[in-house]
């Protein structure tokens, strides 16, 4: 009765993130519930590292958006959620992006949140768009891994790493959930929330969770032949 | 894979409330996805009105709450979110309010959102929980739909009502998501969004849909036994 | 001309605490004021320390303050306001919490608060509740001692302790007063100002200062037939 | 035992005013508790009235201060708070300004208050104030009585103007404590706190209250000797 | 000995906007003073009335931005300031925003500032934008005009339009200083300053203003041989 | 065509800082600009570093504001912003405080800034201050450079401590873009902001920034024979 059919679209050009990203989102393939395909961004930068590369995405994310009229709900798979405003122009599907689920999300599991960047210089930023959606106020700290993507990719030394940021933000900062601001860490999410105690939220597992939702409410209206309320 | 079992607790006595969320959960009812079992709290008052009515649910709820074991997450559906945080203390499963849900969802669909509550008696209490989620920033208005829950009920008016409540919220306060504040009104959410134009969230299913994210990432994780990142 | 009574609750079941306070409101008792009866809650836990613990006392609370229908304005001796609201709506007479009391008492005695917590698991709590009373701009910092209630009351060290966590909040976190976050210290509340340097708020005291004065105000205008006004 | 002194200071150089409030203090005057006398700057204008006037009796209020040294406790009682910083300064005793005392008084009766300013100039200034204070978040709103100084003072049509003004801040604004924001209205406190069924704060009678428990609890210390405390 | 020279960029494609900036700032053409020059993007939208509109201009904004490596400082003349983090990124040099400048300049000139915006549907991005600056504490409201652009450039109403909403700001919602939300207004400015008798500001005048400025410090650091400090 | 004038007070009677404000406002002489005048309040202490300080200059400062009919715009050059209101009462031309203008200039340079203030001791009145103005969303943080005004003035070793508060400021802080807390320390900014790598604000010059370009925006429209709009 559900089914139906998320685009998760990683906006970079890097395909093993989005082989990631899939890997990831295994759980949330729930046998009668909405397909959730993953696609790489091909006109995308390597990476997403400076505002350029979120400028660069966001009208080819919007013209994606907007070419998949099949599809229920679009989750833009990148912590600094580039385009989201024009997708939701473009299309009246729901458009999720990842830190503004993740942080939502993160709201609803403990009191005050920590995140843990990858690096130091996307924290502003991301502070920045704290306050653009007027949530700053349960944020407990935000603390870079200081590491390269390269060396976050290998991962010897991640998985300590995250406990050592992790463990400051629960320690020092005092927050009681953690979200990992980055769309490509999810496989250390389950063994970082058993080390520290606290929930730990990957965000785009939270967005497209929030979407697997909001797209079997809507395919149920449409089923019902929705406006048929009073 | 899925599987597990969510529990929605009911905190009214009133057994129409309970059937009402149990059909208004059917979409969510996801083949392969956790069970999705609703009841209702047989201590509770028939209706919760007042903060007495709050206070009385919070210490049976959180029995209840201890008691099943065997239960993946839980919903507290009432939009006052009674117990919510003496819930989360009885057990390491993730509780949802409905309120808080709600209004995180919200914040995921439009900028500013409005809420509709029942009786105006019930707004100081919501605009005081919204100050202690530290949320306030992006509430557009609550208003009042000014009646009884009987005449909520019986629902010759409730639409045209909420319509008139919903349509005041978006056109004269600049809500562009606007949300039902109280756990019975899910049959008129599709109705109202097509009427309204704008998103339209029950916080019930915002909750469980939140809900089914929580318990199908837990699963995934216990059944490949959890801590095995680096 | 004044008299009256006020009713200073102590919601745990700890008779020592009673005691305490009752020693602690002395200076209170005004020849011509109102009367201050101190009572335990004897229904109440030995020590409000959880969430459960809070929620177990609302409703004994709410009921004796019904009771006490000879009573003129009541305070909730506790630092986590347990029941303040329902006591509210139990009653037309003023009722205190002593947090709140004690923290808007600060607003008038300093720029930035400190306080000063018995353990670090309240603070979570304690902060939640400044943000539900939209009070947390001012907040220098909260400083646990990290000492257990047993250790507080023998108090060999608590004295130092309380000048060495008062001291952080001054020097380090831009305090210029402090409260003490316990209905149990006020013993030391003197010296730890003359430490210190700085007012240092009882918040038994304050919330009882502030039932003084409504208690008065209120008996004036009954004695003079009230709505005499125009 | 207790006893002490309070010098409450109009900073205006009205008498009559003066005398209004010695008439509005006399329910705080407690047999054993301190002292309040009321005296005019005879330096002030005869009403305080824009920012000049403000500025005119800062330096004069310090020094009235500086010369007492045997008092207790200030109030200076003009809304606009004048010099309260300066005089606060000026001396280690505590001083109290009556709009923030009003506030804070009324954070404790209520969850969010209104205000009634007596000319709609002031308002700005007003909310400024609230700002510096850091208290703006529980404003329902201020609202005019757009009378004259004079008209207030004769007041045949005060009390009606009263009623509605402060009916508009609890119906419309959803206020639900209301504050006199003026020094020269004690008198239809009780009669408007009637007529509205909200608790209706007097600034200076909520400064002088402060004033009297602060005076009580240093003045019991001091006999006892105060650093007494390990 | 200061000269240097200013960029001010139209992001849209509108020379007669253009010539309209160009008018606009001769009074801050300074004999000796940087020399400010008005272009046209090429590639941008004939307006800028979408997000899509705002993101399709950011790149190109950027490229001109970094190609203009004799210019001083660089102002963007569109309201929803497009790309300005990005060209921030893209040069060392100054970059001005006008919705920035409005407001921050508007700061200074009152206390609680109202905008004008040309058309209804751009005030949630605005509001959005303004949280993200954290600014919003201070805004009365912002009103449209509710004219289309056609309209507002024949302008035979736009003047009385400006005045109606104008005074509805300062009347109505308590603004002491009114922005115009738009580049194109500036020919209005004096005559609404003087029809509303608070301070108007025109926003493309604020931003060069401040880059003006911006440049003659910078310039004689350059001629001085900065580091020169101790 | 523009021409007029602005005059720059400073409030205390030091001759020698008036001098310098006078040497750090060359490069705002423009050859065709406002003459920019600095004057000594000769009735003002010889510095401002206590409350009492800033009460004794607010009503000299309005006098002599008064008496400069012939003026176009005032800068109050002292950080604690002294008198900014009364002046803004006492005329209708322009009223700069250098607080004020650098914080609101430093938010168009920066996203969030720090402050180097002289003396530990004036922070908090800053802070109270920042509150006022609704502008503390954005502080990162105010560190002191622990020195008296004599240590300062002589330098050897002004510029080092600069460097390493300022370090602080940007490294641990968070911050981008740097205020000098003081009117005096002007020669210090270019070789500051030299070392920091971040833009380095210095209050005196923003403020006179903002004049020129009012003093040129006013006086254009009164050439023109303003209210010439429709």
């Amino acid at each position: 009765m559900t089914a139906g059919r998320i685009l998760v679209i990683n906006p970079n050009s890097n395909e093993t993130v989005t082989a990631g990203l899939d890997e990831a989102l295994k759980p949330l393939r729930i046998a009668g519930g909405p397909a959730i395909a993953c696609m790489t961004l091909t006109e995308g930068p390597y990476g997403i590292e400076s505002q350029r590369d979120v400028e660069s995405v966001t009208l080819p994310l919007a013209r994606l958006v907007e070419a998949h009229t099949d599809t229920d709900a679009f989750v833009i798979a990148c912590y600094s959620d580039p385009g989201l405003h024009v997708c939701r122009e473009a299309t009246a599907k729901p458009v999720f992006g990842i830190q503004e689920s993740g942080v939502v999300t993160a709201l609803s599991r403990g009191d005050r949140f920590g995140v843990v960047a990858v690096a130091g210089r996307s924290i502003p930023r991301h502070l920045r768009y704290l306050r653009q959606m007027g949530l700053e106020a349960r944020l407990a700290n935000e603390r870079p891994l200081d590491m390269t993507v390269a060396e976050t990719a290998s991962g010897a030394d991640t998985f300590d790493r995250l406990v050592a940021v992790g463990g400051a933000l629960v320690e020092e900062d005092g927050a009681d959930v953690v979200i990992l601001g980055c769309a490509g860490m999810a496989r250390h999410r389950a063994g970082l929330e058993a080390a520290l105690g606290v929930p730990v939220i990957d965000p785009t597992q939270a967005a497209v969770a929030m979407a697997v939702g909001a797209v079997a409410l809507a395919r149920a209206n449409a089923l019902a032949g929705t406006p048929a309320a009073p």
